[in-house]
């Protein structure tokens, strides 16, 4: 893999030179991961990782990451707990040329590290490293595309195993379904949840990004079950809703129908040349022709990869046009406040000549 | 708790004002809970908390938290999927008066929305909301500092029940003894661990900020177990370094009774009015003392809040005066690379007269 991470740094530096830019600096996160390997969480020492666009990148790490910085980048510059970290990345600018140029941040790069850089590199002007990195991380290489295949059947066979609960499921509260999720998720392999496990009954479908609670799942509740696991750093991410035990409320069907059919135009958008904002405007139309426009309150997508959201989105305004290689997810929904939600997602990669599902466990309501 | 962080807002506004600022805009994250009670998780939607240093807060939020956007915060500004929120952004600055003043930014807010608040504010000169934020947060409330003890006999009840395993834990990888520990934690209630739970074994306990591999444990390595899980939204973080079965390698002895010996020293000298760096120096003469000082490669602690990094940190340079209320850990460690590493930390609160523990399992190496 030491090569793959190689092979992205090039390819990070030649989009830097063409876009006029001198560096890209990274902070921990999906990004440092893309281009060096090294994976830590973000925090509050300065742990940065500059790559220029002419030369080799360098990392500025707390001491105590010596024996950990398990990376192909070379240069490491340790200081520690105590020392003034500003010290080096001044001289690392120096070393690197470009305390004068232009400088790309990572996007979430937290604003105490920015405000360092800005006062450290008074003379630099700064921009998002998205500019350069959105592009390359959003067509995903074979290595990537099979770790999403391989989240994308975890995440199909734990909803499966969930959804066959049925009544044993009555009664239970939703964190608890949750955590039985994030166990079975596991027990299979992930190395963690992509996201806190959604599990939303009744009318907590309604909140698009409920979590879950105390409250206990009764026999006609639609519950959204909204969860996926990572592996091998490429995390699962599909939605199914379904009804445990006993009758769904009234409205129900109807409603699920309407959903179901948008999801799978939305789905059937993908292609290679479409614009992004195709697919939601397909998935979109089902639900304002069945007169649920207004309850259909976020955009259809989002990109996933290193990151369980990244570009492109599936929104309204996006026209980039999709290519072989992305991936996101296509999640119409409709949320009938103090009733209930419907979501129902899958990921879908793009094909050389359309599209291929990451997810395929049944897609009906009813128990399996 | 409304009237809480109400009260807390007002602090802040006051602060604020005695500052010579206009407001601070906070993005999701602890900030933002401690102000408005909304907690959720940093994503790429603006959701923006802004108070200003005169009249009442406001929120900038995506249509799709219209549920659950359960605050004391009256005032919601909701855009849609596919709007520009910046617009709301620029409105909202402008009905605040804030727009060419001094805004303090949060900490941790992405370097994707400050660019976007640079962008749409252009006559606004950016700080940290740190500056005012940090001195109130420091100083934890009855209903802070509760949670924070049962966050600490939380984790070590977990502790000791880990370490009564004995030549069970023998042949089990770090990460088997991982998902236990984060299991027990939420069967006891936590409601997620407060950060990667560690557990390090021989060699890899020598890495700090190692979390937990492939490698088996076996009988004869000390083991650093280094975890905590959140009760009511406050972490609890301890560190013990056991061995679960055999004898210890030679040397891991003496080098134990080094880091017992500066965690005492260090906790001792906790009491109101100390500078934090004297927590920090008292716990590192005793390891320097006994000829490991370069092996004593991090700070001595962080303060624990609704982060489980906050300050103050018990750092050199740090000339902070401790103050009732102040929560932080308390632990050094000496790292020998290849060979092994030895960590004991507790949380401790500043009282009005001295300090109390958090943390009380056994800090004997052998098995319990």
């Amino acid at each position: 893999m030491t090569t793959a991470f190689e092979r992205r740094t090039r390819d990070c530096q030649a989009a830097l030179r063409d876009a006029g830019a001198d560096a890209v600096v990274l902070f921990p996160g999906s990004n440092m991961v893309y281009l060096s390997g090294f994976q830590e969480a973000p925090n509050e020492r300065h742990l940065l990782l500059f790559v220029p666009a002419q030369g080799e990148p360098a990392f500025v790490a707390p001491t105590m990451y010596r024996e950990q910085l398990d990376t192909w980048v070379a240069d490491r510059r340790l200081w520690d707990d105590g020392e003034d970290p500003l010290t080096l990345i001044e001289a690392v600018a120096e070393d690197l040329d470009i305390a004068g140029g232009t400088v790309l941040v990572d996007d979430h790069m937290w604003a105490t590290f920015t405000q360092d850089l800005r006062a450290t590199l008074p003379d630099a002007e700064f921009g998002l490293a998205s500019d350069v990195l959105a592009p390359l991380r959003m067509r995903k290489d074979e290595h990537e595309l099979d770790a999403l295949r391989r989240a994308g059947a975890l995440a199909d066979a734990v909803s499966e195993e969930l959804r066959g609960l049925g009544d044993e499921a009555v009664g239970r509260t939703e964190s608890a379904l949750a955590r039985e999720i994030d166990r079975r998720m596991a027990d299979r392999g992930a190395a963690e949840p992509s996201f806190d496990t959604i599990v939303a009954a009744g009318e907590n479908g309604a909140k698009p990004h409920h979590r879950h609670g105390d409250r206990e799942i009764a026999a006609g509740d639609p519950v959204v079950l909204d969860f996926g696991g990572s592996v091998d750093g490429y995390p699962g991410d599909q939605t199914r809703t379904t009804v445990f035990a006993g009758d769904p409320p009234e409205g129900f069907e109807d409603v699920f129908e309407v959903v179901l059919a948008a999801h799978h135009a939305g789905v059937e958008a993908v292609e290679p040349g479409v614009p992004a904002e195709a697919v939601d405007a397909a998935a979109r139309e089902v639900v304002a022709d069945a007169g649920y426009g207004e309850q259909f309150v976020h955009r259809t997508g989002h990109g996933v990869g290193l990151e369980v959201h990244e570009p492109p989105y599936i929104v309204a305004g996006n026209e980039r046009e999709l290519e072989p290689g992305m991936v996101f997810s296509v999640e119409p929904g409709v949320y009938l406040p103090g009733e209930f939600g419907v979501r129902i997602e899958d990921l879908v990669a793009v094909t050389d000549d359309g599209h291929e599902r990451l997810n395929d466990s049944p897609r009906t309501w009813r128990p399996l």
